[in-house]
């Protein structure tokens, strides 16, 4: 595919996705704008077949799938593709191979629409899933609004997010090529630890650079990560030269996940017997998180719903394209036709304020260019307290699904994030991490909307994992000394400045 | 029913259950002794019907129990009453009224065989039941051993552990009789989240004495409550007489969860507004517990497998209750003939090397006498991690099912719990709280007995709840900084003197 020629506006213009008109498409990709609700399939079994406590009940009735879903098959235009970082030709699978196993290279460029999950997959899978679909009738109650509210909890996982979805399957893929060590980079821990888990399971060498301020300030899944067996780094460590850089020119950095992904990325690439994993944005990870997605449209089916709006945080968006591209597959075949709402945090909002533009994954620069929409690659955001949502960049695979208008975004500050997370928590009785209190929050959002209106709409929303190990932001916001961070405008135009110019 | 005499000999002498002689009853309890495996059920649906991960999609398939069990009513003797802490004679409905609703004061007495759980119990119970049946395949191939063990998870539960299943009716009928506040004690602070949790879904206000060094040491629990809206005081607090009491004695007391339990009964005895809760011992929270075995039958009898062994750890003993009682009745009917093993801590052991006798629930005298196996009143047991083992006594229900001889009780020292925890969270993925790291070590100790002599038994085990805020523990074990308590045996001599003499 020739690459398309990007050029770089200003950045505060570019932030509702612009409709791509291919020919012949634009017609069809426009027959979404249609308000009236389209018909959809509901199961025989939806009825309720028991009178009490039947919600959960009969939810629990739907297995686990046994495929995962891969988008790309199904859209009209496919996505461009990455870019080997020195030659800025197309990347070939045996560039990757120094860093991921043959099978997860083939899944990232596969266009196979259903990809098997292997059985070994399936069988760790059934210690946590299926996972719940909850109806949050309390939270609704409060609301006081006609609007049906929905989530699909990942926090029964034993890492506490939708995270081991991915790490188990790239765990093993690596152990059956043989690797026996992998590593990778983590910020608050949710993902280093499911890497941890699931290595532990597979009796693999696991090594995780941690965000220097969270390993500091986060000690619990530091030592979560090492009861698994996992060996933990700050970042920017003195063990790779990409940290020693850092260190040298300022030696209390706090460091950065794309510090971090820089430190791993050099230690797999340098040792034969290592690979890497990364926990988001590349497509065989939002690849395996569709199995929250084809799980909650049979829960959906079960119970006779259909979602009106769909809601999930985005950082680099794996939890998000993990429930709904199983959704907009069922809305290209024009089965639903729901609202898919990404929510990123004010303080590093890729999708609203970003350009959609080649950029790398890391700091260093040593990954492959990615097509996405991106605040420039050496942006650090501002400290807020959902560290697994501080990425300068988006899965380049929902920055292509959103161009082409299949999706929308928005931009929450985290002090609305808390308050509604509050409220979630006093009446669901599940204490959110700070990454999902977006998603609770434009559904508080939603719902009250649907007061005004009378709507009885159906909302789904992505509820990722718990807040555990996340206590003291809660103490900070009850105590009042939670602060917005302001948006800096002029500090994104300058990391704008370093991302490449590819022609 | 006349109260028996009870002489008090050596505590170390005492340390078997003596086997009660009642009129015919001996022979039939002796029934139970047979080593044959008697003839037990198995549903026709035991078969496995998906090929593919299978067991946990199969085992969520099963329903909630709509009743809970009291096994009262099948016991051959019943058990001796609760005493008036001042007249001695046994407690009538009205001297709880100031600590209890009328409907937890009915479940206390009651001898009814099963008890109906409320619409509004069942419906939050749907947040996280049923929970997970778990074989523990990993952990058997690890240990080479021909056991098959199988754990029930409860860390799926919102607060991260079994005690919300009666947190959560103990509200809801505290809510049914217009009460708006209630009051409790915590030790870690698993059971204080919990109830902090159901009163946070039901509207009421949640006052929790904290025991003082685990509120220092442990802020992760105080701010879950926080956050779930309870007020948390550290106990002993100034606000009580029983505190101040104590402080006056020793200013920078650590607290004891005997001495919290006193300040919580004193405020509930002392404002006509609030209730008391407890989150172990009664037998009302024994009997929602047993919504665990219950549920566990069913997902047994799904997978057409039968326990030989049944293994839980106690301090208070309601999870332990919880899971076998109900197993207890199907062994007292003669479909299965399991050993159980109650599993307590060395620094600690009640059951093993306490004197079975009536004394106080808490260290201030202020409770009921019970008559269980006591360390005394004002045994102040060594902080190991167990935080929540850490009683003086133990569940008269479950004392009187020892004595009956129904079940066997062992102790183990923390060392060996952590060891055995560690191989269980490299296992099987999940890291255990310190309290069910003594059914882990327990249950490695059985598997490898079978390695042994090559017996293919059954191993059904209590897995009560997470250690996500236990991992400084963790941490301690990993550095070689844990150590075992010594058991103190004049320190247990010197508060046995306290007991009370019942004659």
């Amino acid at each position: 595919m020739a690459i398309q020629s990007t050029v770089l506006t200003d950045p505060l213009l570019t932030s509702s996705p612009s409709r791509i008109s291919i020919g012949g498409g634009e017609q069809w990709i426009g027959s979404f704008s249609l308000k009236t609700k389209p018909w959809h399939l509901r199961l025989s079994n939806g009825s309720r077949a028991r009178v009490r406590a039947p919600l959960n009940a009969d939810l629990k009735a739907v297995g686990i799938p046994h495929q995962w879903y891969n988008v790309v098959a199904d859209l009209p235009v496919k996505p461009p593709p990455s870019l080997h970082p020195k030659t800025f030709e197309p990347v070939k699978p045996e560039d990757l191979s120094p860093l991921f196993p043959d099978e997860l290279i083939k899944q990232e460029a596969s266009t196979d629409k259903f990809i098997d999950i292997p059985e070994e997959v399936l069988d760790i899978y059934t210690l946590w899933r299926p996972t719940p679909l909850i109806r949050a009738k309390r939270l609704e109650k409060l609301l006081d609004t006609p609007a049906r509210i929905y989530y699909k909890y990942e926090g029964v996982s034993p890492a506490g997010s939708h995270k081991p979805n991915t790490a188990v399957p790239q765990v093993f893929y690596n152990a059956q090529q043989g690797v026996k060590n992998v590593v990778t980079e983590t910020g608050a821990g949710q993902w280093g630890s499911s890497l941890a888990f699931a290595c532990s399971l597979f009796g693999l060498e696991c090594e995780v650079w941690q965000v220097r301020a969270s390993y500091d300030q986060k000690p619990y899944r530091r030592l979560m990560m090492e009861t698994w067996g996992a060996k933990v780094h700050p970042s920017p460590s003195s063990i790779t030269e990409a940290g020693r850089k850092i260190l040298q020119i300022d030696p209390s950095s706090p460091g950065s996940l794309g510090i971090a992904i820089s430190e791993a990325v050099e230690i797999a690439a340098t040792n034969a017997d290592t690979k890497y994993c990364l926990g988001s944005v590349l497509n065989h990870v939002l690849l395996h998180q569709t199995v929250i997605g084809e799980e909650c449209i049979k829960q959906m089916e079960a119970i006779g719903e259909t979602p009106d709006v769909i809601i999930g945080c985005t950082g680099g968006g794996s939890n998000f394209a993990g429930l709904s591209f199983p959704f907009i597959r069922e809305k290209l075949d024009g089965k639903i036709n729901p609202v898919i709402k990404a929510v990123e945090p004010a303080a590093c909002p890729s999708l609203t304020k970003g350009v959609y533009t080649y950029d790398y994954g890391d700091t260093a620069g040593m990954t492959p260019l990615m097509k996405m929409h991106t605040l420039g690659h050496d942006f650090i955001p501002d400290p807020i307290h959902a560290g697994g949502l501080r990425y300068h960049g988006i899965a380049p695979l929902i920055s292509h699904v959103y161009e082409l208008g299949f999706m929308e975004a928005m931009a929450i500050p985290q002090i609305e994030c808390f308050q509604s997370a509050i409220q979630f928590a006093r009446t669901e009785g599940l204490i959110p991490a700070p990454e999902p209190t977006h998603a609770i929050a434009a559904t508080i959002r939603e719902a009250l909307h649907c007061k005004e209106t009378g709507e009885a709409k159906v909302i789904l929303m992505a509820m990722c994992g718990h807040g555990h190990f996340d206590l003291t932001s809660y103490e900070k916001y009850l105590q009042g000394k939670m602060v917005d961070l302001a948006f800096e405008e002029e500090k994104i135009r300058a990391s704008l400045a370093e991302v490449p110019r590819i022609a």
